[in-house]
């Protein structure tokens, strides 16, 4: 993406991720006419009132896109891609930004247009949805994991490349399928780790009123994901199915081997658990010194 | 506490919350002579350097204090409080400000000071610990549990609740069986779940390299509290097993529960599980608002 080119950006689903990506592709190219499409009509009328988007769309614009970017649940990525490959121009860039890789990147493997696909799985976000969630510099300094790359042209890995790099995005490639099963144990597995304790304080509430009054930030911060988008969440869930429920299970057996532990009375075994656990201090301090060293890399 | 006014306040334990009481004392009352008592001899003296107390003291000297506030694990609170009460003079301000209240105030239900003692239990805190963790304004909007408030004296509540007033916090009574039943869902939960989800994460990394590299603000959020102190943390367990092993079990229970509608491709009833804890948005939001109307209350 050049400065001052004009470019006919479009982006399908106008949530915090497709949202924030508007804004910042407008900052990095002020020529960009952006394009929306998105299911929700009032989803599209409030992203053109707060300036996230230029103009209202459809499908049947796209065979004028420079650039496709597809910001919607994963399920709907999987039928719809194929489509939209159908019928952009030679040298548009398509790029999907979903939470799963494996089932996205098979559903366009024999594509004839595969190559003007790129695969990226940016790891920003918030616990906040729809076009109001949308915010500037999001993706800055974050991770952008970018899958079998060697599938891209080389022309639209460059394009693409390009943006991460305005973007100020750190790059990481990998295949779909290990993609999928990391991406399970350091972000799939906390949703459901939080909307579980979310669910189970909210049933005891029903029981003890009141209890909320007492939750203070650690709470808060353990529980932040379970505000997050069932519709954006379930088809992730679906998709990465057998990955989500290995780390699942050895997460229930962690937790009851430490029930077990309290049990007996283990209280020197409690400690160590917990102790060792403690490193996560470092490995979480390493990430940020990685990242703040690899900006714009 | 009154401006100006020479009082010794003894804080015993310079940790985090100690450490960060003593600041806002200092602030609160400048005329304070804040001493430390801590059984390492290095936090001490980096609490000294750190200008968070003002002079170092030891055990023998409490009969001089007009204020003594426990900030030590709760274990070494149920064989210390007493002690302490044995030698203050008639009219010092005993308060502690563990996690668990029961079994503190049983320690002490028939000391014959027992009107001198205020169980209190700010929620505040960070992950982090020791003198260095300390901070100003750390109490500010945050809610103080206090408990049994019939069994002290009432000058001696007046005294504490002043301090709180200054401090910003929010007062709440409830009984200390109670106040631990509670605790145990919106904090003791949230630390097992964090400390689990960590600890499952780093044996998936033994064998997958870098899949940290992949981890976002989310996985930060959920696993934050795995880097409390075990040392705080295991009696804190121990004293409120009942209570926490409750919680914890029906916190398994909901996994297990969400774990089947995966198995089952029960997808309707994973996305209904994760609208009905949305509400956890509005609730959260309603604690900030009423905490905000109720500032310095």
């Amino acid at each position: 993406m050049e400065d001052n080119e004009k470019e006919n950006v479009f982006i399908i689903g106008l949530g915090l991720i497709g949202g924030s990506l508007a804004l910042d592709i407008k900052k990095a190219n002020a020529a960009a006419v952006i394009y929306g499409i998105d299911h929700s009509d009032a989803h599209l009328e409030e992203a053109l009132q707060l300036g996230i988007i230029d103009r209202k769309a459809g499908f049947e614009a796209l065979p004028e896109a420079d650039w496709v970017i597809l910001a919607i649940p994963v399920d709907k990525m999987v039928s719809v891609l194929p489509e939209i490959l159908d019928i952009v121009k030679e040298d548009a860039v398509v790029l999907d930004v979903g939470s799963t890789k494996e089932q996205i990147c098979k559903a366009v493997e024999n594509h004839p247009k595969r190559r003007n696909f790129i695969a990226t799985h940016p790891i920003a976000g918030t616990e906040f949805s729809g076009p109001s969630a949308a915010q500037e510099k999001l993706f800055e300094g974050k991770t952008n994991i970018i899958c079998e790359v060697e599938k891209t042209a080389f022309t639209i890995q460059e394009k693409a490349l390009q943006l991460f790099k305005k973007l100020k995005m750190r790059i990481r490639y990998m295949d779909p399928k290990s993609h999928d099963k990391h991406i399970a144990y350091v972000s799939h597995l906390s949703h459901i780790s939080s909307f579980m304790l979310g669910k189970t304080v909210i049933e005891e509430e029903k029981n003890e009123r009141d209890i909320f009054d007492m939750a203070g930030s650690g709470f808060e911060s353990t529980v932040r994901l379970a505000k997050s988008s069932p519709a954006m969440w379930t088809p992730i869930f679906q998709q990465n199915k057998e990955m989500v429920l290995k780390s699942l299970s050895e997460y229930i057996d962690n937790l009851n081997n430490f029930k077990e532990l309290l049990v007996t009375e283990d209280f020197g075994s409690v400690y160590a658990e917990m102790e060792q656990t403690n490193k996560i201090k470092e490995i979480l301090k390493g990430i940020h010194l990685r990242k703040e060293i690899s900006y714009g890399e």
